[in-house]
């Protein structure tokens, strides 16, 4: 482990690192320093990743507990439509830890911020006698007024996904049982749960032409995360079960449960006003988008069954006040 | 405890608290939306209050561990002369935590940010086997050019401080061994230890009249943040023993060794230009400023003794790495 903080600041600041616009004081002082463009509003979000709750020592490598830290702030900024730019790292350090284990987690970690034109710019970082645990706060920005949010979404509006859901929770699952990890599916899976993509082109994309009325990440299930968006919008939605792209496996029931509640894969959901609808193409730079709903006034979740059969669709993804 | 991130979402969005100026969107979404006044920076920083490293159950009450733990990130906005606005929780509890206990944490923090005029906007929560750990995320602002920074401190210019040092370290030590705490001197120390002071107003004097060279908090202990401010402005100083004004006990050896190495004062240090001198008063809002020593050329510390004796003050004040 690093001897001392001193020492560990100097290595952070010499990592390299996408050369942030407008910083005007990164790492080291008592704080950071930044500019915010003339005309943008400033996004914060914070995120936390801790140990035995989102990584597994035995399962994750650090590189891909680095890189899903980031992954998971910058989604909510994707989730914004926003343009991410600064990033803050604190870190708990279990005394268990080494320092090789501190390297690779910042270079999964930056390797992730390079791609996406973000900086490290300051954060804080302890060594503590239990588990370790991650906190990133990512600011970003926007322009005034353009901003998505959860609520917005109207009775006939579309639901939209991006992407295909319940890969992160069907890639946990092959990481865990050490078993046919060989399948193309299952590699692919373990791909998305270890190295998730934040969607921030196509947030900026829906944001940019206002074309969302109400946007979200998927970070804890669809089931959950969709309850949510529907009651900050004050409506209720109803899902074809036959369109929610779920992982390609032999068994079709478990392939849409983990598409329901599987969590992390930070996929956008939005809704869509049916005059917009042509605006949206069926691949963005490459990830399918696709219609799975639509939002209705009566509150609540309606899942349509393959042979037309209706039933209530309970939130049964992710909670951290449950698990 | 709560039953559901939901229903512990919507207590804290019911929570009385400073009406933000320039929030556009608060608790609840992906992220919270800002807007930066025209003209002014951004200052960004984070800090984390860890169970069993920053506070200990037995110890401290919630409401010291929430205003603590925001206190720590005020100070750090202070430490730049800026204005802190707003506020990110990350809170990842403990199973053994009652729901009281977190009421009275936001209940501490809550009524810190109304004093100081920041709101809490965002965060992250969850429930965690292991021990409670708290970031705290605070965004200020600073017109451009004006932030006071460690770096800065020439030879010549005159090293001050604020307030009086290593009470907190004494409040704490009062605090474990549960004796004496009848004593004026032992209330003051407990109180300071609890519910310290962010020296905000201090900061922003300091900045806004451009008179400090170089500023910083002392969160870590004198001997340990001098020499980091030395570092920074890659120059020395020279401090005099007799004009460190430490807790007001029986031995006068210990009560320098509390004010040099003891940690979360949260009082500023300062260097100033001796032509600046007379701008600095003897109290600011009551609280006293003391010049303690000097900067100079050669690197290191100095500690000049009673008897007019020199002696290098090593560093050894609070340092995650090592404890």
């Amino acid at each position: 482990m690093f001897r001392t903080e001193n020492e560990f600041v100097r290595w952070l600041q010499r990592l390299p690192q996408y050369p942030g616009r407008r910083v005007r004081l990164g790492i080291g002082d008592d704080a950071a320093l930044v500019q915010v463009a003339r005309g943008n509003e400033l996004i914060l979000t914070t995120d936390m990743s801790l140990e035995d709750v989102h990584f597994r020592r035995r399962l994750h490598p650090p590189r891909s507990v680095g890189h899903r830290a980031l992954a998971r702030s910058l989604s909510d900024i994707a989730a914004m439509g926003g343009i991410p730019r600064y990033v803050l790292v604190s870190l708990a350090i279990s005394r268990q830890t080494t320092r090789a284990w501190v390297e690779d987690f910042y270079r999964g970690m930056l390797a992730l911020a390079k791609r996406y034109g973000v900086v490290v710019i300051g954060g804080d970082a302890a060594v503590v006698p239990g588990r370790t645990m991650i906190d990133v706060v990512v600011a970003g920005e926007i322009p005034r007024g353009k901003a998505l949010r959860r609520a917005g979404a109207q009775p006939g509006d579309q639901l939209w996904v991006s992407g295909r859901l319940g890969l992160s929770a069907l890639g946990l699952r092959v990481l865990k049982s050490r078993a046919g990890r060989r399948a193309t599916e299952a590699a692919e899976a373990i791909q998305v749960h270890l190295y998730p993509e934040p969607q921030c082109a196509l947030g900026r994309f829906l944001s940019e032409r206002r074309l969302a009325s109400a946007l979200m990440d998927l970070s804890d299930g669809l089931s959950t995360d969709l309850a949510r968006l529907c009651e900050a919008s004050g409506v209720g939605a109803r899902l074809w079960a036959e369109r929610i792209p779920g992982p390609r496996i032999d068994d079709p029931d478990e392939s849409l449960r983990l598409a329901l509640h599987g969590g992390e894969d930070y996929q956008l959901l939005f809704t869509l006003p049916p005059s917009k609808a042509s605006h949206i193409p069926s691949r963005f730079r490459g990830l399918p988008l696709h219609q799975i709903g639509e939002i209705q006034e009566p509150k609540g979740l309606l899942l349509v069954g393959r042979h037309g059969k209706l039933r209530p669709l309970e939130p049964a993804g992710w909670d951290h006040f449950q698990k």
